[in-house]
C-alpha cells in the first residue's frame, strides 16, 4: 500500500484536539506505545498506560485532559503531544485517516450480473461477483470478488461486502453495512417438523432485515425466518462465527461477540452485550442492556438488566475432577436443611450444657 | 419474485385436509398469526396460540380436529378454516407449495466442468462453480454459483448444493441432500502424530459418505475420515456451524443443532436430538434415541436412550461469583459424611438429653 | 485417482522398519485393521489394539519392537510385518506416501492476477483465484479455485492453500503452510470504541503474521491486528471453526481443536494443547506447556504449565436439574463452616459425655 503521511496540525483537526508541540511534524501512522517510532503517533488510554507510556518511542501522544498539567514531569522524554477528552475514541478516529481506501470504483468485467439488478454507478464489484435478478446495489457499496448476491437482495449505500460472501433469500441490507467474508446472510433456517420418526423440511420464507451501520464479521451465518423475517435492528455489531437462527430480533446497538448462538424465534434487547461463545436458548426475550459475560448459557428469559454469567470457572484438571465427583452428590445433599439442623443440634447441645451447669 | 397463489380447495387438497368455506377463495401465500392478512393461510400450532390466533388477520387458519366442533365459538371472525391432524405438518407441506423453484435447469457458461465428468442433463450448474475429474452429478441437482466439486465426488440425484460450498476428500453423497451455503465437506481431518516436540501430518485418506436426505447447514465442516470414512446416514439433518470430525458415524434421523461438535471417531446412534452449541468427545458412543439438551459436555459414552444436560445455567454475575467460590470449596468438603456425622451427632445428642431425663 | 502401489521392500524403506515377510508383495494402501484387506499394510498402534489386530485381514501389519518377539504366537495367521519404534508415526509417514498429489503446476487461465504480484513458475493458481496488486506466491505452492488472496499478502514456498479461502489484510504467511477451504485470514478485528451509546468502528491497521509449518483447518477465522500483529508461530496447528482475534499470539507448536476461540490480545505460551471448545478470555496470559481439556472456559493468566479442565460433566437431566437447583443454594451455604461447626458441637457433646460418665 501507499503508506499515507499527515502534518500532525492536520491530524488534530480531525480529532479536535489541542496540539502541544511541533505542528509540522510529518506522522507516518498510528502504532502500539510498544512499537511505535518517531514518525508514529500513539494514546495513552488512562493511567494504567502511564508506564508503559513513559517509555514509548513514540513521536507524539495522545493523552487526556487530566495528563496535561503533568506532561513535563511525566513524559519529560516527549515533546509532542494531542490532548483530547477521550484518547480511545480520538484514536478510533484517526484509523480511518491512516486506512487504505480504495480509489476506483467501478464493476469488474468478470462479474455476471442480471439484466433486471439495479446497480449504482458509483459501486465496486469485483471479479467473479454473481448478482441476480432484481436486485440492488446502492451508492458506494463495495462488494468484493466471488461474493454471490441471489435472486431479489437489496443493498443499501456505502456498504462492504467481502470476499466469498452469500447473500440470500431476498435479504434487505441498509446503508453503511460491513459484512465479512464467507459468511452467509439469508441461508435457509433450521426447520423440520417430525412426522413418523422423520424430519419434514418446512421450505423457509422469511426474510432477513439488516438496518443501517450493521458489522457483521467473518463466517456468519444469519438465516432467513420461517414466515416472519430474522431482523438486525440499526447499529448492532457481531463478530466472527456467529449463529443468528431463524425469526430473532436483535436491538438497537446491540454486540455480539465471536461463536455467539442465538437459537430461533429469540428477542434481544437493545444495547446489550453478548461475550463469546455464549448461547442463547429459543423463543425466549431478554432485555434492553443486559450483558453476558463470556460461554453464558441462556435457557429463560431475562426480564431485567444487569451482567450474567454461566460456568464453573477453570480448575486444575485433578481438582477439577474431585469437585465433580461432589457436583454429582450435591443433588442428594439437602444444604439448606443442613445449616438447619446444625443450628438445631447446636440450640439442643448449649441447653444441655447450661443444664449441666445448674446441677452443678 | 413472482407471488405464488392458489386456490383454498387446492391448498385443503395438498394436505388432504377438510375444508370449511369458500373454496374459490385466492390464498397468496403462507404467514405467521401474527403478520398474516386476509390473503394469507396461518395455523394453530396447539392450544397455547388460541388466544393469538383469536386476533389474527389471516383469511384462513389450519386447525387440528380437536377444535373443529368449537370453531363458531372460538373464531367467530373467521370463515375459513382447513380442519387437519396436525397442522404443523400441513403447514411444513405447504411451505414447499409457496416456496419459489428454479425452473431452467442447465449448465452455465462460465462453468469449469472436467471433460471426465459426468453431468447430467437435468441438473443445473451455476456460474463460476468449477467440477473436477472424474465427479457425477446426478438427475435434477442444483448446484449454485461458485461450488467447487473436487476430484471423484459423486452427488446424487435432486440434491442442492448452494454458493460457496467445498466437496472434496473423495466424498460420495446421496440423493435429496441439500448442502447449504459455504460449507466444506470431506475437508482433510485434525490428523498428526506427535514425535521429538513437533506435529508429523497425518494425509487423510478416507473419505465422506453422505446418505440421502440428508440436510447440512451453512458454514459446517465435515471432514474426511482418516484411512476410513465420515459417514452421515440417511435422514440426518444439521445446522450451521457445525463441526463433524473424521471417522465420526452418525445415525439415521439424528438431528444436530447449530455449532455443535463431534470430535474424531465418535459414533452416535439413531433418532438422537443434539440441541445448539454441544461438545462430544471423540472416540466414544452414544446410543439411540438419546437428547442432548444445549451447550451439553460429553466426554464419556452414553449407553442409555434419554435426556441429557450439562453446564451451570445463568446467574447474575455477583451471585454467580459466589457461587463459584463456594463451587471451589466443595472438593474439600466431604458433603456425605456431613450428612452421616450429623446423623451421628443428633443420635448422641439425644442419648445425652434422654439419660439426664432419667437422672431427674 | 489413480490407485499408487509400492512393494513392501520400499515401504519397509520409507519407515525404516525390519522386514519380516515377502519384500515382494504388491500393497495398494493403507487401512484400519477393521477394514484392511490383504493388499492393505495396517498398524497395530499399542498392547490395546492387540485383539483387534489378530482378526485383521491386513497383508502387512506395522508392529512395535516389543511385539517383535512374539509374532508367532500372536498373529499366527499373518505372514508379513515391518518391525518399527513408533508404528503411528511410521503409518504418518505412509500417508504422505500414498495420499495423491498434484502433478501439473501452472496458471489457470480463469485466474484474476494483478499485473504486479510475483507468482513463482512453479505454483498452481486454481480457477477463479482472484490475487491483487504486490502479492508474492512462492515455489510449490498450491492455491486451489476462487481462492482470494488481497492486495500485498506474501505466501511462501509449499504451501497449500484451499478453496474459497479469503487472505487480506496484508498477511504474510511462511513455509509449507496449510489454510483448508472457506477460512478467512486477516479479516477486520471486532474494534469499536463506544460513545454516546453507539459503536465506532475502529479501522484495524495490523496484520496476520503466519510462521512455517502452520496448520489452519476450515471455516476458521484469523483476524488481523488493531495496530500491532496477530501471529501464529512456528509449527502450530488448527482444527476447523477456530475464532483467533486480534493482536493474539500462538507460541511454537501449540495445537488448536475445532470450535476453540482466543479473545483479543491474549498471549498463548509454545506446546500447548487446547481441546475442542475451548474459550479463552481476551488481554491474559497462558503459560507453555498448558493443556486445556475440552470446552474449557478461561478468564484468567495460567501461570502455571498443566492441565485444566472446566463444565459441569453431563447429567441424566432430571438429576442435572436437582443439582442445578441445589448449586444456586450454595452461594448461602458457608461450605468450610459447616465442618468447623460439625467439629465444634462434636468436641462439645463428646466434652458433655465424659462429664456424665465421670458423674456416675
Amino acid at each position: 500500500m501507499n503508506q499515507k503521511h499527515y502534518k500532525l496540525e492536520q491530524l488534530a483537526r480531525f480529532i479536535q484536539g489541542e496540539l502541544i508541540g511541533n505542528p509540522e511534524l510529518d506522522i507516518h501512522g498510528l502504532a502500539s506505545l510498544a512499537f511505535a517510532t518517531d514518525k508514529n503517533i500513539s494514546f495513552v488510554n488512562g493511567e494504567k498506560y502511564l508506564e508503559q507510556a513513559k517509555c514509548s518511542k513514540a513521536g507524539v501522544l495522545i493523552v487526556t485532559e487530566e495528563l496535561k498539567d503533568h506532561l513535563s514531569s511525566n513524559f519529560s522524554n516527549f515533546s509532542n503531544f494531542l490532548v483530547v477528552k477521550d484518547p480511545y475514541l480520538a484514536f478510533a478516529t484517526l484509523t480511518h485517516v491512516f486506512e487504505p481506501k480504495r480509489e476506483q470504483f467501478h464493476i469488474e468485467s468478470t462479474a455476471q450480473i442480471h439484466p433486471s439488478a439495479i446497480i449504482s454507478d458509483s459501486a465496486y464489484i469485483g471479479h467473479y461477483v454473481v448478482i441476480n435478478e432484481n436486485c440492488v446495489v446502492g451508492d458506494g457499496t463495495v462488494i468484493e470478488s466471488h461474493s454471490k448476491i441471489d435472486t431479489g437482495v437489496e443493498i443499501g449505500q456505502h456498504c462492504f461486502i467481502d470476499s466469498h460472501v452469500t447473500i440470500t433469500g431476498f435479504s434487505k441490507i441498509g446503508n453503511n453495512v460491513r459484512i465479512h467474508a464467507n459468511t452467509v446472510i439469508g441461508g435457509e433456517g433450521f426447520g423440520f417438523a417430525p412426522y413418523q420418526g422423520q424430519w419434514h423440511r418446512i421450505a423457509q420464507l422469511g426474510s432477513v432485515i439488516i438496518g443501517n451501520n450493521v458489522r457483521i464479521g467473518s463466517n456468519c451465518s444469519i438465516d432467513r425466518g420461517a414466515l416472519d423475517d430474522t431482523v438486525l435492528s440499526n447499529g448492532v455489531i457481531i463478530d466472527n462465527l456467529v449463529q443468528i437462527a431463524h425469526n430473532v430480533h436483535i436491538g438497537e446497538n446491540t454486540a455480539i461477540a465471536a461463536k455467539t448462538g442465538i437459537a430461533g424465534s429469540t428477542v434481544i434487547g437493545k444495547n446489550c452485550i453478548l461475550a463469546g461463545a455464549c448461547g442463547v436458548a429459543g423463543h425466549i426475550k431478554i432485555a434492553d442492556n443486559v450483558t453476558l459475560t463470556g460461554m453464558s448459557m441462556v435457557t429463560k428469559s431475562i426480564f431485567e438488566a444487569g451482567t450474567y454469567s454461566s460456568g464453573t470457572g477453570l480448575f486444575e484438571s485433578g481438582q477439577w475432577r474431585r469437585t465433580i465427583v461432589r457436583l454429582r452428590q450435591l443433588a442428594d445433599v439437602p444444604l439448606t436443611k443442613v445449616i438447619k439442623r446444625l443450628d438445631h443440634i447446636q440450640t439442643q447441645v448449649e441447653s444441655i450444657e447450661s443444664n449441666l451447669k445448674m446441677r452443678k
